[in-house]
């Protein structure tokens, strides 16, 4: 995408930050507010209005604001109501629903579809084709591979809904599905295809439909290299303990 | 979406009711009707040409008709040759192609993909990401999750398709899977994840791969909440007996 | 799609052959080459520049090639460095990441997502919302159908990616996940919903979570049909031995 400055609108209400670039074709609507040095490219909306927009003619945008550093992918839509933090990153064609909350350094992948009103802590990685319902919810340091989705409706059709939650760490494999109101511990590895139906406790190795405890993960070994999980120790790229150790990290700041 | 009327395509062969709304980007092609009060929002495209378009000279675009009342959310694409009723309305990003109706009040989702020749009846609401592959039909009220998916080609690859049915009232649960040329009955839940492979009678709660008859949905119990199907006496959002009842509904309108 | 010249972007440094078309609010970027008579539909890019655009002020876009006669439909985005063969042609908002090469004729359909460094044979068809991840690869002929997908990760979150390989003439179903490092051999059916966690041998017939081999595909007989397996002999639509038949065909290339 390169900036050409065609067919761009971006309201007079919105607050663009220094060095922000909007690629060609998008539209920034009222009270957006985009964070310094941000990258917001081409065919996005950033402030989709509300469905009360087309019928309500006193209708006001909610602000929505998107953190200093990001970098928007293109075709995607964030709807009005989002307070999105600095340093995310995101794929193409996005849906971000109205009144979601996502924390610091996120990236959420092509076509991912998050519903509204979910919370997305910091440093979690969805990747392509994530499906989050309405309500759903994450620690920090999540990961959601493609076809993963979190479901909210216990009795289909219902307007109860019942979002899910998953714990710090944890990593959801693809085309799993966690049940609604299902709880994912902390420093889970949920199988491919898996339908998690049940709560899972925390260092769960956890796989099939319905699922089934496999072991605790720490007593996972894989010939030759010895024990993948937890995998902060051998993973930090994009993290805070990135070229310090996970282990010095959680000391400095005091962490569990 | 705002209306500001940039680089909006509207073909002179294009009717367009009173009070109809056209986003930015969107282009309606020749011979498409849309009824009264609709609103098609940005970046979409109505009324998209067949492939023989792009290699006859004397290509004629069928007549496409989207029903008053319409939503239609950005970024979606529907084909020549659709005839969808009225109150219509999509979430972002829908393909619908060619030749498929779709009766009154239907509602299709975000990033959704209806092959063509497709027969969705009335009040059907398919979620996100749901896929119906050419020639499969289904009757009405009938919900579709995400990652849900009808098929059509028993021995693939083949030309010999045979598209399945989905009865009256169904409910088909994330991730299922609806194999070729197969029944499911009115009335039935089928669970995530679930490969439908053999015909599923009527009043059927079903899951499994390959999937398994639970029991008749009217012996299910769940503790504190009575039996929650059929669901039509609990849920009435948008429905037609919205407010009085189903058996009040059914009785005035003299349905089984 | 129509050919309106509306908001149309073609970079000085971009070849297009003869009789090349390109759709409104498309754009194509540096040292992207279209092969003749191929149509580019609207709201597309082609030559997506690498993330490195963003802060490399030195960036330079890589060789994109899209063969002759090729039909890319509206909303894809294809990634500077991909490598694509004739007659090629995509469903809408396809996206193929950076340094892919696709062999002559295959299609990818509506949604799929190439993830980049992928390898993919010749007259191989993606069907809809096919996700292929990076580094993974397919011979020739290889049919992929909607939700099924290749994975790069044995231990998620990690750097060392495994991509797998799907042999030539072998059919992946619906919702299978090929998981990493992976073989599948050819001529093989892999059925709906199924995780293939283990090396799948050539013409087996396989289903199921985790995969089993369940025949030889060619002791497969469906009554009235005969043996629908290997394929080749009773489908040729748009396949080299298409009026020809497979084995004149592979006598006349002297082929396996």
């Amino acid at each position: 995408m390169k900036f050409n400055n065609r067919n761009v609108y971006i309201s007079p209400k919105a607050k663009l930050g220094n060095n922000v670039r909007i690629g060609d074709n998008t539209a920034i609507y009222d009270n957006v507010e985009i964070g310094d040095d941000s990258i917001i490219c081409n065919d996005s909306v950033i402030g989709e209005p509300l469905a009360a927009y087309y019928h309500d003619s006193g209708y006001k945008n909610p602000v929505t604001v998107i953190g200093a550093g990001s970098l928007v992918r293109s075709h995607s839509i964030i709807y009005a109501g989002c307070i999105i933090g600095p340093h995310f990153s995101s794929g193409h064609r996005v849906t971000i629903r109205e009144n979601s909350s996502i924390g610091e350094r996120c990236s959420i992948g092509t076509l991912s579809d998050i519903q509204g009103n979910v919370k997305i802590g910091r440093y979690c990685r969805l990747h392509s084709n994530v499906h989050i319902a309405q309500g759903c919810a994450m620690g920090d340091f999540v990961f959601l591979y493609p076809f993963s989705v979190m479901t909210n409706d216990p009795f289909p059709p219902s307007i109860d809904i019942k979002g899910g939650y998953i714990g710090n760490y944890s990593q959801i494999g693809v085309h799993a599905v966690v049940l609604p109101g299902i709880q994912v511990g902390e420093n889970c590895l949920i199988g491919a295809n898996s339908v998690v139906n049940r709560r899972v406790p925390d260092f769960s190795l956890a796989m099939g439909d319905p699922i089934k405890i496999v072991m605790d993960i720490r007593k996972y070994v894989v010939m030759g290299k010895g024990s993948p999980y937890p995998w902060m120790n051998r993973f930090d790229r994009g993290m805070p303990w990135e070229g310090l150790g996970f282990d010095v990290w959680i000391q400095q700041n005091n962490r569990k």
